[in-house]
């Protein structure tokens, strides 16, 4: 009989493995470009054929992503891109790096998750290793992946799972433009249906991650992804209740954190701001949530967070009113300035970020909203919006054409003095301004 | 006309500036040792009468104060210790150490600060520095103190902030039995009632403690040590709600949270447990909780946080309940071992600990109940609790004769080994036993 975990192993540790990776966004195409540039076959697969010429002829769509290193991989004939997804018979190893989103009610959206089970299930072969990084709720790879690879479609038999085939479940920790850390500099959590599961995916993430950290279960790996982003999304959370309590009171909540943060043990400070932005944050918590009224339990720090963070893009709104209302001026018709659109400072991607509400909000109260965002020169189709805008220049006479400028996402390339002494009102949702030491009874903060 | 500022800083920067300390526990004595050592007559105060001999004769009631810097203050003569409080008189700077706890209904008991500020008004004379360490809610120094202070009992003249005296707020931050930082080298935020009471607080302080932190006003240096205690509260109650939920789930939150510490950015573990003890993060919280109502603002994650972290010790006894039932026991004549009564490990403070909550519900099931802790030999009475009981020797023939132990507090100096092998049962809420690498079916988490 044919030791399938001996014969993939093998192949692992020779770098003779063919590696497939499905999903080739923020996750999948720096992953992709590990795996290719330490030597390892790799195919990236994506079902958006716009992407695969770009990445074929050596070009990168993601601003954080050197195009240099596309262009190496590319060259080095170890990368190729494509849509074809009947080339999964080909690698021994298959990355899945799809997004979860949330629906509009905020439940899972396992769409890709599923389409993607489905497909790998049509062309599956035995000696393979399936790997799930895309964050969800805990039980997703016992509860979704291995029923289907267990009956694959491309045989009759049954496959058994650590015999035939390997399923794992490494959550991605991938943080845009971080400049300390990168893919592969990253520890990675890992966890296998089975234990040759586990031993063949450390393996595997062993050639290409610093140091892998095995875990007793993949549903503890998808446990643990979870973890890390409620952390930050309650703390952020926290920070934005006590911005709104010691606003009232006369403090300011951005001194009182950088205070604290002077505590050299048991403190560690997170930022208030216009809303949760992002692909993990605002999200991955309510896939625990979901996942838990299964067990008849409510999580209720994830509810009271998620509640908080939403209100806080109407928080900014609010306080835009009351500022402009002090100088005798109405929301209806004023023109408003959004500073910033990508969801944090110095990155393009705007996915579910609190600037695309903030519009949206005072295009309902009959503001008239436009945006500069150095990253985002056009405002792209999103899931929920459909604004057609340009990004502003910041010039002398655009900025004083506006009642009031909202700074919502700090880029650095910002000229804040120049903004400062061109601008009417600033309502400054970061403390950008007074951090960088100008003062001015024009900035409001909130 | 007299600059009593310039007198008083001069005291302070020569060194002949003398010190009175009111409050001589955790907080007060530390500080008060400081002071001696580095040069300062200092007087400590307390209405405790049993302290004064105590401390007078060289002897710490302390565990992690050592005998030995005792001793040596008082044989330098330059501290000592009264219940005098018209020695109010002879000091420059008086600094105020006294607990701010909750009543029965978690709201600030103010007793001892108001008690103290009125002591103080007593005897106050012009050029007198006061500082307020003890935790509290945003504006107490100003709402509480500075009327006091302003309309002196000793005096016909009101007195002038700033001018006649000086006001500060200066959070302690002690951390008992923390290695790495004792109260000279955790840097120590001031707010004072003017600029002048800032620059006289500062330069108090900068006579022992390796930094201080400048801030705005006394009510933000209030809000700094709230949010540092506010952060602490909720990140435990966020860890205890997600063990309430993995545990449903048949996850281990413990391999979940080790997992998540391997994240090399953007994570902050904290562990769950039987509940908050300690005088400072079950109850400083609620503080902003009480003051926050005056300016029609809640404080969600602080309710929240109160409500998770008090079912804390309701969790475990449910837990115990069923473990024992089980094993066909029923809850009511179990004979039950509670190991650890601290607050926390390695230091012999009970104040909050929920091991007695553990134990007041055990006894409300009719359990009998006994503990064992090295650093508490006797239960003194509590201002909740008075339960006549002494620590239990943990023989194998006493361990035996239980049928469940609880780890309830993880002194290094248990024998875990021992306490394992002749142990019916264990409910480790600590995950001691498994981290110390100890599997056993005996052993159960909570």
């Amino acid at each position: 009989m044919k030791n399938y975990m001996d014969e993939l192993l093998k192949k692992i540790n020779s770098k003779t493995a063919k590696v497939g990776i499905i999903g080739l966004g923020y996750v999948g195409l720096p992953l992709a470009l590990e795996f290719s540039l330490k030597g390892f076959k790799t195919i990236g697969f994506d079902i958006d054929s716009k992407k695969i010429p770009l990445l074929n002829s050596g070009k990168s769509y993601i601003k954080h992503i050197s195009e240099e290193k596309v262009l190496q991989a590319v060259q080095s004939k170890n990368f190729s891109a494509t849509t074809d997804f009947s080339k999964l018979t080909e690698v021994d190893v298959i990355i899945i790096c799809v997004p979860t989103p949330l629906t509009e009610h905020r439940e899972p959206d396992m769409t890709y998750i599923v389409d993607t089970a489905k497909m790998i299930q049509k062309y599956l072969r035995r000696g393979q290793l399936i790997t799930l990084e895309s964050t969800t709720y805990p039980g997703t790879t016992d509860e979704v992946l291995l029923p289907l690879f267990e009956s694959p479609a491309s045989d009759n038999e049954k496959y058994v799972v650590g015999k035939d085939f390997f399923l794992a479940f490494s959550p991605e920790r991938e943080d845009p433009n971080n400049s300390n850390y990168t893919t592969s500099t990253i520890p990675k959590v890992v966890g296998g249906i089975t234990p040759n599961c586990l031993e063949v995916a450390l393996a595997l993430y062993n050639q290409v991650i610093i140091k892998t950290v095995p875990v007793s279960s993949a549903k503890a790996a998808e446990a643990t992804k979870l973890l890390e982003n409620i952390y930050r999304s309650v703390n952020i959370a926290l920070v934005n209740e006590l911005k709104m309590v010691f606003d009232r009171m006369g403090i300011d909540v951005w001194e009182v954190i950088e205070a604290a943060k002077t505590k050299p043990f048991g403190f560690n400070a997170f930022y208030p701001g216009p809303g949760l932005g992002g692909h993990c944050i605002p999200i991955d918590p309510f896939y625990l949530t979901w996942k838990a009224r299964e067990y008849d339990v409510n999580t209720k720090f994830i509810e009271l967070a998620g509640e908080i963070n939403t209100f806080q893009p109407y928080y900014v709104v609010n306080r835009l009113v009351e500022i402009l209302n002090s100088h005798k001026k109405s929301i209806k018709d004023a023109r408003i300035l959004i500073l910033g659109i990508a969801y944090k400072k110095n990155i393009d991607d705007l996915r579910e970020s609190p600037s695309l509400k903030l519009i949206e909000l005072l295009i309902s109260k009959n503001a008239l909203v436009d945006y500069s965002d150095p990253y985002i020169v056009q405002l792209p189709v999103t899931r929920k919006y459909n604004f057609n805008m340009q990004s502003v220049e910041l010039t002398k006479e655009n900025l004083k054409s506006y009642d009031s400028v909202v700074l919502s996402t700090d880029h650095d390339s910002f000229d804040y003095k120049f903004i400062l002494e061109n601008s009417n009102l600033i309502v400054d949702t970061r403390n950008k301004f007074n951090s960088l030491g100008f003062n001015s009874p024009k900035i409001s903060k909130a």
